[in-house]
């Protein structure tokens, strides 16, 4: 009889954080792909576009006119999702249940240099995008419970503006994925009595195969249980809420493991490596935020190439995530890359 | 002060079949696109592809050479992402949790000619490829408790060949999104003592406002808690677990609503709509197929028009599904459309 291996078989794996879990079909990565491909060339910009709503000075849609910023920028979203003012209302009906939602979106410009991107801004450009995320966690948090940190980056995840940004959305009620991540981790600690991902950071940083990279507070590794195929996850070594109990070397190092790890997904396909990531920590509520690790979610389109990628649909969208290379494989690919971006090696 | 609108205010719904929220934002469909669009223009295909895979008598990659089939035609996945013969394996780690997965996985060609796409077959092609799905459920619901019927209709949705067709992947783990509907079905039955999609069918009837479609026996509109733009969920009059339920006259019956949304679909923006679509209905394992009520979804992922797309990714793949239009939007604009496609339609 053949033993079970995690690259030749398929099996599933469960997600601790959400409670979903994700089939993995390792031998299903040499299919040959006839699909729709991508077109993701380098695009050389210029350091300055007039007709850039984001870039310093420059007039937006709705008449406001951008101040003359150098580092990062921050400017409430003209076309918000949330709004701070919408009336109450709810129903409880198990059918037909909803609730008015209120809350502020906001845009943060991460480089005044329009051509740029994460993985291009040196380490003192990177500390000013956390110092920025820092202050408008403690300034929204006051406000309100929950505070998204994202970033869209590339036009194959949706972002619109190639100026380098991310977003901010703050809201009352915790959404849905991170009730989901709050519920995990509670029970967690009540039942192990450490916090779930410090203990899992602990036992990744022993078993070594899914790492991706480490600095002194900090380690980037591919999560036993992604469903993206190069899908990674941030978070410190010691045990840290939310980014805001982060001491100052804490953030200077997450400023250099960020830099590192984007130049590693441009690294791997020559391209400028499309993903949506986001933060997740404590709420800024009444619970208690102990059980709770802070954590960057990083999750890229790409499969093979700069030019094909994953799509989630089919079974993934009835049924659960499917992935076909293992999470050791990719985090084997991302650790191999070199940590100078290839656009920029000098010779 | 403002009275709450649905059709003006952000508001979260929650959808009773998953336990998940999706944040509404109906103010934000007037925001500018500046970001990618797609080719979606008609394509004008041959009746007979000599390199398609899926071509009556053609030989595939493996060697394998297809049936000279003139209906529907079933075969094995060359490239399964389930295996029969999968090892046993499992652990239960809490955070290195997996279990290893056995499984099938077919194709299944809707019609002989390369050219068409559901909405352009006729009612008896159709019938055939609904007395094909019952017959596939049978013979894999006899062997596995979770068979997934499946359909990915267009390129920007991941299909890889223009050639009609789906899939099923059959199973004896119930998928993760499965399992949480089969969970909140389960306690809606003994909470309200009737299946919940019963109950939610019968008073969406009442309402009218998100109908889209109705047949003899079944009923077609966009679910309260709609996530993609023009989601859909698609059920019976009556009380059927399971498409192996249905009487001849509702799957004749069923053949035409099926026909009828996919021809309204390409009607909206005139393009070969694209959509991932799936059934759903009681699981052939041990437990009670009470609480069930089979349903198909359908998750088209465009948003105004052939061109522009909702892109579920930065907020919705951190937080949680965000939609612009309303479902109630949505509904009308599907009712809207002639039942005629747009490329039959004779002066
Ligand atoms: O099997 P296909 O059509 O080649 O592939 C498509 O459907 C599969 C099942 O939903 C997905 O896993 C793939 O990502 C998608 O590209
Ligand atoms: O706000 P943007 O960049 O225009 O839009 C993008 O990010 C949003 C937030 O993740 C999403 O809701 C949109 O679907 C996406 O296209």
């Amino acid at each position: 009889t053949t033993q079970f291996s995690f690259s030749d078989h398929p099996h599933r794996r469960y997600n601790p954080l959400t409670g979903d879990w994700v089939l993995v079909s390792p031998h299903r990565a040499k299919r040959p792909w006839q699909g729709m491909t991508e077109d993701s060339h380098w695009e050389d910009s210029p350091s300055y576009d007039p007709h850039c709503y984001l870039c310093p000075g420059n007039t937006r849609a709705n008449g406001m006119t951008n101040k003359s910023y150098t580092e990062t920028f921050v400017f409430d979203n003209d076309f918000a999702a949330l709004t701070a003012d919408t009336p109450a209302a709810s129903s409880d009906d198990p059918l037909f249940q909803f609730a008015s939602e209120s809350g502020t979106c906001r845009v943060i410009c991460f480089s005044a240099d329009h051509s740029k991107t994460l993985p291009l801004l040196n380490q003192q450009e990177m500390y000013a995008v956390v110092r920025t995320w820092c202050e408008q966690l403690e300034e929204l948090g006051a406000r309100y419970p929950w505070v998204q940190i994202f970033e869209n980056k590339g036009a194959m995840i949706g972002c619109s503006n190639p100026h380098p940004h991310g977003q901010i959305w703050a809201q009352p009620h915790l959404p849905a994925l991170v009730a989901r991540e709050h519920a995990h981790q509670t029970e967690y600690l009540q039942t192990h009595k450490k916090p779930m991902l410090l203990d899992y950071v602990t036992r990744e940083l022993t078993k070594e195969e899914r790492l991706v990279d480490q600095s002194e507070h900090w380690v980037a590794l591919v999560p036993y249980w992604a469903a993206w195929p190069f899908e990674t996850l941030l978070l410190p070594r010691a045990h840290r809420p939310r980014l805001t109990d982060l001491s100052d070397a804490e953030k200077a190092d997450l400023a250099t493991i960020l830099q590192r790890l984007a130049t590693r997904y441009d690294n791997l396909f020559q391209c400028s490596f499309p993903y949506s990531m986001g933060w997740h920590g404590a709420p800024f509520d009444q619970s208690d935020p102990a059980p709770w690790q802070v954590h960057a979610h990083y999750f890229p389109p790409l499969l093979r190439s700069a030019s094909v990628r994953k799509f989630m649909v089919g079974y993934e969208m009835m049924a659960e995530s499917q992935r076909d290379i293992t999470p050791e494989q990719a985090a084997q690919q991302l650790r191999d890359q070199p940590t100078q971006h290839f656009r920029t090696t000098t010779a």
